[in-house]
């Protein structure tokens, strides 16, 4: 499990930079500081205190400020507005990522936002109301303005030129992108081929035209796989007249990916993802809990037909009560059973392991497996039987060894067909243009109560009377 | 979800492809082809039959088929060995990526592998040989051997001539590494330093020594948060020299999150994650089968506990039957409420959210949303027994008001107490050093079982009897 959160060493570390704050030691502090990564101290000022924050703060200088703050918690960021003075505010948002800038500024109360614009130069506001307009979820929210263009008439020396002028603001080069005089994407030359070419050999000759882009308006999770599959270091944004509108770095898709990890988890367990994905603290109690209800409220209400099931069959249950205490094991069982082969089928196909093509290869392999497994199931099945129920009352003629191995072939019976509807709903849900994940946990262990009782009580109508 | 597989506009392109192969237009083919990402080559070549593929690979240029080669799948490469002759398939070999390489060279078989040494160069023979050496799951394992290095006492124009000289056989440079005459690696700087630095500036005076490195034993996953957290496109990893041994990409470190939230899943489901990744079909249904059954078995072993605990309940039940149509909820639902709250608190701790000294906070605010729950889940599960056993028998003074009471309530407190055993479970793993998702799903729906069971026949002997 991947684990980003502080390690010892810099707890021992920021312990240190505590003390040295307190005693007011200014200089050893910005000598240790300035050692650090952006990211590092970012961690590091989380976990200090507003006043610790105040006399830390005005030791980095601004550009340096602007990177840290945007590896800082949002949190902190929107409670320093009111901590620091609006001129030294404006200075560190005009230095940060522009991505993350844009973030800040939708966190922002109105009546903050207002008071915040007319200390940021023209450029930097209109940048921010820009790419806050974008929704959420999409290229254009998660992109950054910070690229390099040349245009294709420029010989490599001019190009080279170009960049030299403007690079100092942009924090990370690799791709220069190629634009006509309408900021029309043109193509991209990376600085390796600007270093490999001869000084005067023009861009058009060097430019790479079939380059891969993302719409701005395009879903996130699309541009991360367009990042992924092409092994991009940043992907050029298009807008619908196919200007540069700007870049998403490879960073941004490990985000993504991190989140669409979370929401299928969360599928997983029938929670409702969240769309603003707030971390743990920030849900309320009340959100958190409408975010399970949803699935535990229709699962309970469903129960209604697995009770109904049960009903049908109490005549039985009360001729034969041991009947009746190996039905949890039906369910659990089931509900196990099932949601592996769902896992399995999902994850697969997810990762292009699978396509639902090949649903016959599917679900003979899942038939095959389920097999074994209702072998070894039921073979500890009759074990328990005989284990448990050694002293209970049988009418009739029936034997414990009878009803032990009729239990544990309804068992078999329910592995079996567990597995394959675990494996074939994310199929069919698929097939239908759904996400397969939705037919994770919740909807199988549904589906399962009902076959499995049905398939127990078959089996037991059949045999026992 | 993700996914990365085949889409429409590419089984397009792939049968007009085919078609150009069987009319054997390989002037036409080519054309359309060298238009195409390597990439997108790959996921063709993978398609196509062992004939179609012998007449397409010729069109290719040498370096071309290695970058595409890279992309294709480990499979089809493998076999590719039988197919082409020894000397063409040691081109492609010569000119792959080389951690794709290392990966290839150990799929084959040990004759072939002897077969195939002969025909590469020294230096990548012994590139091969040394990759294909570390565990796999260790940065070594991951790492490619393609980087630039530069010296310290180098000028900027000395440094641009040896990357020059040396990149054309590089796929991507963007750090150029500064390693001492012993391959010490003393710090790094980026293109964008060289081009932004006087030509005469020496290297040592722009270098970057601070620098965030990985070791070639060290955990894979550990190296992709490193390049996640430091943002980097590409991180060096060193020996225990401090020899700078090779660079893992900013793309691998995607692959590895994917493969842990494969891991993560899998756990979550009680299925025993596979340390070689095989993909489904690989795997043989045998295989499948060992990797689910431990769990599967051992909670049918671990079931004659909650089947021990029914049958000292055994009178009970005779008594008042209506109480075994309730037994699989209390278990079903147990599982649900855990399992949800299980899943928020591991992700939100993996992804450095919570921390295991908020404990408390983290229980009180599961208690608050646990007794929202219990309001809901209690409600309708008293209207589901008024509706279900209006017209069931029942002994002596009881009503049905009062069972349905009775079980609403039982129901209500094992959603408490799941939820507190789902969230309290994670903490206590973390605590004592082990994976929290560990805690999830099979362990949970155990322990809650067990819980709700007590908790439903203690109210109801109480109340009932």
């Amino acid at each position: 499990m991947e684990n980003v959160a502080v390690t010892d060493q810099q707890e021992q570390r920021l312990s240190i930079i505590k003390g040295l704050i307190d005693a007011n030691e200014l200089e050893a502090l910005s000598a240790i500081l300035k050692k650090m990564q952006a990211v590092e101290v970012a961690d590091i000022l989380d976990e200090l205190t507003e006043e610790q924050l105040l006399s830390v703060l005005p030791v980095f200088e601004e550009e340096d400020l602007g990177y840290i703050a945007s590896n800082m918690e949002m949190d902190l960021l929107v409670r320093l507005f009111d901590i620091v003075d609006r001129k030294f505010y404006a200075k560190i948002v005009t230095n940060m990522s522009s991505d993350v800038r844009a973030d800040l500024y939708q966190e922002l109360e109105k009546d903050q936002q207002l008071e915040l614009l007319p200390y940021l130069d023209k450029k930097t506001r209109e940048d921010v109301i820009h790419l806050s307009s974008y929704p959420p979820e999409t290229a254009g929210s998660i992109m950054v303005t910070d690229f390099a263009t040349v245009q294709s008439g420029m010989t490599v020396t001019q190009a080279l030129e170009k960049i030299r002028k403007d690079a100092p603001s942009k924090k990370m080069i690799y791709y220069v992108y190629v634009v006509d005089e309408h900021m029309k994407m043109r193509g991209f030359v990376t600085l390796k081929d600007l270093i490999m070419a001869e000084p005067s050999t023009l861009i058009k000759d060097i430019l790479n035209e079939d380059f891969v882009y993302a719409e701005v308006y395009e879903d996130r999770e699309s541009v991360a796989v367009k990042i992924e599959k092409y092994d991009m270091v940043a992907i050029p944004v298009l807008n619908s007249l196919k200007q540069l509108a700007g870049i998403v770095r490879h960073d941004e898709a490990i985000d993504v990916i991190r989140a669409e990890h979370t929401e299928d988890l969360e599928k997983f367990m029938g929670i409702v993802p969240d769309p603003e994905e707030m971390n743990y603290s920030e849900t309320s109690p009340f959100q958190h809990f409408r975010k399970r209800i949803i699935w535990l409220a229709s699962l309970s209400i469903l129960g209604l037909l697995t009770g109904m099931i049960i009903h049908s069959f109490e005549e039985a249950i009360s001729t034969l009560v041991v009947l009746a205490l190996y039905m949890p094991m039906v369910a659990d069982t089931g509900g196990n059973t099932g949601s592996q082969a769902a896992t399995v089928v999902i994850r697969a196909m997810a990762l292009g392991e699978l396509k639902i093509k090949q649903w016959t290869h599917i679900i003979f392999k899942e038939f095959r497996i389920s097999i074994l497994l209702a072998m070894v199931i039921g073979t500890i099945t009759f074990g328990k039987v005989l284990f448990l129920s050694w002293n209970v009352d049988l009418p009739g003629e029936l034997t414990l060894t009878y009803i032990g191995l009729g239990i544990a072939f309804a068992l078999s019976l329910q592995v079996i067909s567990a597995t394959l509807i675990g494996a074939g709903l994310p199929l069919i849900v698929k097939k239908f243009g759904g996400d397969p994940a939705v037919a994770a946990s919740p909807a199988i262990t549904t589906l399962v109560d009902v076959t499995g009782l049905l398939i127990y009580f078959g089996v037991a109508t059949l045999l026992f009377f």
